[in-house]
């Protein structure tokens, strides 16, 4: 079972609601003498937090973490290490428009059918504020793959596609993904991006997103047949996010429309380096790593509370409408892109210190 | 750990390789009291059977199951169900041409290097036999859902993309679906995609397709947020297969392209009875089933053994070329509709089951 | 894996070190709508308090738990729960005593060979201190199991051998238990007991002691065999308490001294009723509940931390000696009763949940 | 969840019934390259083997195994291992007696009451024949210890109490175990147990056992704390032998009635070499293996099935008696020694390989 928990041998657990006092996880299994201290964590959840631009949901978090044990003298020591976020944007305004209504889209309905009861209260533990305690998770799984793999390790995802939008990603430049307010890779599609996401913002709508997630410098070898597969896990903890609907690896949906000759990777050997003619495998056959870039993207859907008056029922069967008044975010999609980076991470150590158990 | 085995409360652990004596699963978890008779199983494993039509793989293998364990006087006792296929076309063919060659777009490469050893006959436990114990699996867990959720529980499958060639999926109809060689459930493409996939097989090439599975009369509250979601699982469960690049739920990919407008399905009662007025979630908000339909996708990619010429190399690093001789298997995704089929009835029985030691 | 978490459905996840900022544990599984207050957990953790008698460790600490989670207008939701206790005796003394050196019987230095790194404040994470987070623990599946199984239900436990003087079970008084300082279950060794233990503690030497857990109104059927085993999980419950060295169940070791005809529970009804002639099976046959009194037993050794000069190493090889100055804990045994009692609890409600997955 | 699995990296998986076609595991972490032919299994198989003197049960089985899947050319592939053994003395005798009615001692009553149906014939799933698989399970794991660990490594199991005679463990004797039907290790106790045994035969009574098992030539730090102790899985595992009631590791038990001075090993270095002045923690301190000799016991009830007649009650909720005719097994636990052995080989390989994750 694995309610709360993510992962086999680099495993976290999280806790917390949208709207309780804290939230957090505890990361468990991860390898003792690595440096890591606090600010290794805040970086990432710096990247995630809310309120950075107009493109993004307002609420007023700083996401300070503390780390509470697990770690001695700045070093880990292989024990368990909880991490805590105090919530502090979490006044109590007025709940009475979704207290009682389901919002369409949204997990209110399903919750309180499963479980009789559920704090309503900015979702309660549906709320995507869960997401914050897996980049401070995913933020130490990237510590210890640095320290592992070296310089060539890296993990970056993007926003691929805005909305009806996309990018030409031929054109992905890591260097500016995190100096635009839509985690976008090419240069190119900056000013249409921004027009078109004010147009939505200003109407009150939303739109989706497909954020792509790139890792380099991953030995061949990851990933364990039949059912712990890598391409199973990253699908798995990509799907895990909120509002995610989809998911690739490597040509993912498209390979359906490819020829044999198309598709399948070529390889050849030059020297010492072999090479794969491309990479519509995203990196993975069989379940398990090539060597290559592994590239996974995800579709996150549109924002559900919108401007617009939707239909919906309450909880006592009757119906009713619902709409978001006030300031609301324009493109939930666009802060999945550390979200996707964490899990990324994440899975990678997973299959990186489950290897060494199955084959050393 | 679950390196071959699916599945939390229900579960099962499949073995052996394309060439060896024989392959099987033991199921674990299944409830006891439940009717079950080899027929059950084989009736399913005859869809996916081999040689059935000219479309798929030549191999001859009947695919006789047999039930050593977990059923006594034609019920289940609740201990685990073993299940055994032995191969029979497993002739000393030369394997020459694939002994030490890797096969692009295959696991040939990737178990070499993780394992250091593989057996080579058929790609050996990376080949697409091992579906078989699956689609075993998946008809013990369909025997159960039908006895505890009744005539209005159905789990359907098809091929809804043949390469280039899609379908109209507001035509589906149930009823044709096994009586054509594609599973397709548009009988107005039947003639196109005959064609297309006949000149195909002449030229030796290859396709890939998208499958979609529907699961009906599934009751609200299956999942398990935040990290056993019900759509996280299938996810899970449809990337596991062999070949499959991607997996899309309900709108899927394309939800990234909708308004919030377009997406969030509106809730309405009339009566008693609660509807949603479109399903772009699949049946799924917040990883728990809301009642409706659900609906997950997935594609898998062409056949990577062509009879195109490819470059690739060997185990000592050198570089060769290699290409199938003979029959060929023209779309291999074809074969995945009752394995998907499969997998969806595991993952609804495990989350079934599971559902009653949560909230009961 | 399971590093830090205990239970398959009912699940707790621990965290922590003896001198760290805090401690706690996040407890998944546990079923919705569920009456719960941190005064429910805070009475089971001052039953564990340190400084409540000079009979056990001096150490200060209020031990005061709070929610962070899974709990709303009083009621559990389903969610994780999380749980933290903060440290507050860990002033920073002197500890150059044993910052180099491995105490003789503590985990000292199989966590520096294992790990490479050890926090050695206070023991660190072998601190028996971690098995507050336990017994918060318990306290939830206590609550859970009373609003399941109703007023028959009690789990209890008590010391019933202190170093060389045992109690005479058949005596055994649940209301005296939680009045003497030694969870003794029986009044007539209350004296002798106390000389015992004083003159022990007088001399700076420590003692051992068997607890003994009682678990009543258990219905019939728990237990998942082959390997979920309910004794095998007691035993591993057990097991995992600081310094347990054995576990029975029922007649446990002893049985291997008895006859076939002393040994096996003969069984008649009288009306309605089932009767068990004995109880040597301790209530489970094949792993199952039967309905009987659960009977469990643990040996905790004496505490390795005494005031004679015991021989050891330094963790760079060198030859040493090692005593404990001051205050001494003469039996840890004895606050280990509240920790058995919450261990039962868990595996109890853990077992009853997963029945219901398995049976119904 | 693992019903029917035991074990984290290195898993096996068990299943059938004491009366059906076969019964078999599938084993399933095992590492690649390690060599394996089915000799190195039988030939433990054979010691477990029934029939073998008259002082173990009469049934007769060849118990010849079959390696399905997961080696090639003589080597594991990393890839599951199924095993299968064909049942043959399963003749359909009148099972009359033991249809309807609960055996006392036995798992009959709590299997039927807990799924409502069960396998009565020889005790089906609760039948000791189960452990043939984890023998077979184990050989596996010893070979590839004995690959890992070299020459040092060896596991051995003896019975070191026969009813109500034990024996001087001081006088541990590996060379005679195997060649006395007991598995005695003292050889002064030979002519003592066989006449004691005897005569409990003779009567159509029955005696339980201790039996010892020793593991030398593990490394330190083998253990994952603090819920997945070496100690707390060496418990789990010999708990869920059949009729197994007590664990013991070290001294066990019997460190209750220690004095602190008694109990703590005390350490001291000589030259390069670390060493235990005692061993009475079995060579686990904190959970982690401490490099020294692990000692570990289990106590086995006597027989349930005896000559003499026993109350009981049938299905139908009655009153009746219930006695074994012909020929019995007057101790069970003497073919528990190949059994304890395997479970030993199994946690230690498992936690050898988890150590590989933990901390490389």
């Amino acid at each position: 079972m694995s309610f709360n928990t993510f992962g086999k041998q680099f495993r976290f657990t999280t806790w917390g609601e949208s709207h309780g006092p804290a939230l957090g996880c505890v990361v468990d299994g991860c390898p003792p003498n690595i440096n890591l201290k606090e600010q290794d964590i805040q970086v990432e959840l710096d990247k995630r937090k809310p309120g950075q631009s107009k493109f993004t949901t307002q609420r007023k978090e700083d996401d300070k973490v503390q780390i509470l044990s697990g770690v001695f003298e700045g070093k880990t020591t292989g024990t368990p290490i909880s991490l805590i976020i105090y919530n502090q944007d979490m006044r109590s305004k007025d709940y009475g428009n979704i207290k009682d209504k389901f919002r369409p889209g949204h997990a209110d309905f399903t919750y309180f059918k499963k479980y009789g009861i559920r704090d309503y209260r900015g979702g309660g533990r549906s709320s995507a504020r869960e997401t914050a305690a897996r980049v401070a998770a995913g933020a130490i799984a990237k510590k210890v793959l640095e320290n592992k793999l070296g310089k060539k390790f890296k993990v970056v995802g993007a926003v691929t596609q805005l909305g009806i939008l996309g990018c030409d990603t031929s054109k992905w430049n890591d260097l500016i993904i995190n100096k635009n307010p839509f985690f976008c890779p090419d240069k190119n599609m900056l000013k249409l991006w921004e027009k078109y996401l004010l147009d939505i913002r200003k109407s009150g709508s939303s739109c989706g997103a497909i954020i792509e997630v790139r890792a380099r410098g991953i030995p061949v070898g990851l990933g364990a047949p039949i059912y712990s597969k890598l391409d199973m896990d990253i699908a798995s903890a990509m799907m895990s996010i909120n509002a995610v609907k989809g998911v690739n690896i490597g040509s993912g949906m498209n390979s359906a429309q490819l020829s044999g000759e198309q598709n399948s990777d070529e390889i050849s050997q030059k020297g010492k380096k072999l090479k794969f003619d491309s990479n519509n495998a995203g990196g993975i056959l069989g379940g398990i790593s090539t060597g290559q870039e592994i590239v996974a993207s995800f579709a996150v859907k549109p924002t559900s509370s919108i401007l617009t008056t939707r239909k919906t029922i309450d909880k006592f069967g009757k119906n009713t409408t619902i709409s978001v008044k006030g300031r609301h975010d324009p493109c939930v999609g666009i802060r999945a892109v550390p979200v996707g980076e964490a899990m990324m991470n994440c899975v990678l150590l997973d299959h990186y210190l489950m290897n060494k158990a199955q084959c050393s």
